[in-house]
């Protein structure tokens, strides 16, 4: 398994059938997990695809559409039972907390730990939380209420040591940090080895772009370019365009169109509406805009 | 399949497995749906089950834990997706509009169909509503915050007619919905002919009791004398009785011992603790006492 994943909990969208969960996800880089979206039985699920609750500390709710965010009560109650102590960060906009507080009064006194909610500003396209590892931004997305994608930045990586090197300059052990960060070394003799000499680059950082649910909206291209991964939307087939039209939501079609014109490497697609047994067709008609477009289901994991 | 049925859909308790879902159960009597808990994953597990949305019209809500109630929202607003009209009612300690009003402001405006809630006084064995077929009572628990049980009682039905009497007495179309009454028929010429020559009594009329989360609480057995089907909780194995009594629970056995004393006719056992990975022990210790009692499953259903 590569060390920045992407698990696919749920790809239904609003109307729960037998075949499709509501929206979870949950982004895993070295072990740590990042939650987007909660639809009911996303705790469930987690359970099924054997994800860790105790490594997850962020979830970054799109919207307050039920089918994003109604697996929270139980999954933040579990959470409590299983002994939870530190902070959980729900990242969403700001109206979540009329919805949450009651809940966690009503239900969550004397938890172990705290829920702590970041307000998101669903119409800029600005920096939600960073770690050591990763920064999440937010993308303003078109939806019926204020809705945000996330994009997933890994950091840049320290390089790695080429040892046969440094051992042959004996390179102090005090100077690898230096090193690794991108320096020269400098010879007790005063001679600069260039630094190209004594590491090999680390892979270039990757990165991943969530936009769900959203009208076909092209003011995301420049945000998502040549992202490593986009999951996108895709709710309709092109013969029910103009309902996805009313209800701010995009074809297979447009959301391969937008893939495209981001240069993205890789599209995965889901959100897919309750009226098609079969996604065959959404399926044919993102491949024919975008070659290789992924059929994103229920326990999929797809490396970053 | 019997006219009166209940269909289990989930019966784990508080922590949620990959083997058990939160509770709820639909007690279906000739086609008309009353929801009895409403766990999270429930509306799911109708579909699973192919329990018709469109035939529930009453929800009965135990008490305010979690595992109990957060499928509520989901299933509410599914109602609304599907196009419902007619009002749903959900019988439930008066908590609960504290946390489902924010809710309903929050996801559920513009719904085509309107819930009200009827507040059930917990500490009172009482009538909770009745239609024409049915009344459901209130069961007072001992459970950490405040909780009931329900018992559903079927209404005496209209005795059958025998075909061949009233043929044979010429007894006029008018008179038969007496006659289903219990009357007796006069001739034109005075002769009385009793009403048990004209009809077969109907079959008795059937009780379902649910009691669900409690202690060990002889108080029930009054309400649940002789039932035609009992569901105990059974959250623990005898190895845990201190557990069970330190959390308002019951253990198997002791699920048992009410059955046994109320002269229940049949017991099905549910709400198993997580820590379970095999529900034999539970079994054979219930089936010590009451022999012959069922192990409660999702997608089981049971003639009443």
């Amino acid at each position: 398994m590569a060390d920045f994943n992407l698990n696919i909990l749920g790809c239904g969208s609003a109307l729960p059938t037998t075949r499709h969960l509501a929206t979870s996800q949950v982004v895993d880089l070295r072990d740590k997990l990042y939650m987007i979206d909660c639809g009911e039985g996303t705790q469930v699920q987690m359970r099924h695809m054997r994800i860790k609750f105790s490594r997850l500390n962020h979830i970054f709710i799109s919207h307050l559409h039920g089918d994003h965010c109604f697996g929270l009560p139980g999954l933040i109650s579990t959470l409590g039972m299983l002994g939870r102590t530190g902070e959980l960060v729900i990242h969403a906009p700001k109206e979540i907390e009329n919805y949450m507080r009651p809940v966690l009064d009503t239900f969550c006194k004397g938890m172990p730990y705290e829920v702590r909610f970041n307000p998101v500003d669903t119409r800029s396209h600005s920096l939600i939380m960073e770690d050591r590892s990763l920064s999440v931004y937010s993308i303003p997305l078109k939806h019926r209420i204020p809705t945000c994608g996330f994009l997933f930045a890994e950091k840049p990586k320290e390089a790695h040591i080429i040892r046969e090197m440094t051992d042959f300059y004996q390179v102090p052990v005090r100077c690898m940090k230096d090193i690794k960060l991108g320096e020269d070394y400098v010879t007790p003799e005063g001679e600069v080895i260039p630094n190209s000499r004594l590491t090999r680059p680390a892979a270039p950082p990757k990165r991943y772009a969530y936009c769900s649910d959203t009208a076909y909206n092209p003011s995301v291209i420049p945000i998502i370019e040549g992202v490593d991964l986009l999951y996108h939307e895709a709710t309709f087939a092109e013969c029910d365009k103009a309902r996805a039209k009313e209800t701010f939501h995009s074809t297979a079609r447009q959301a391969a169109d937008i893939a495209l014109k981001a240069g993205v490497k890789r599209l995965v697609i889901g959100h897919y509406s309750a009226r098609y047994e079969d996604l065959a067709t959404l399926h044919r008609e993102a491949e024919e805009v975008y070659p290789g477009t992924i059929l994103g289901a229920e326990g999929m994991v797809l490396p970053i």
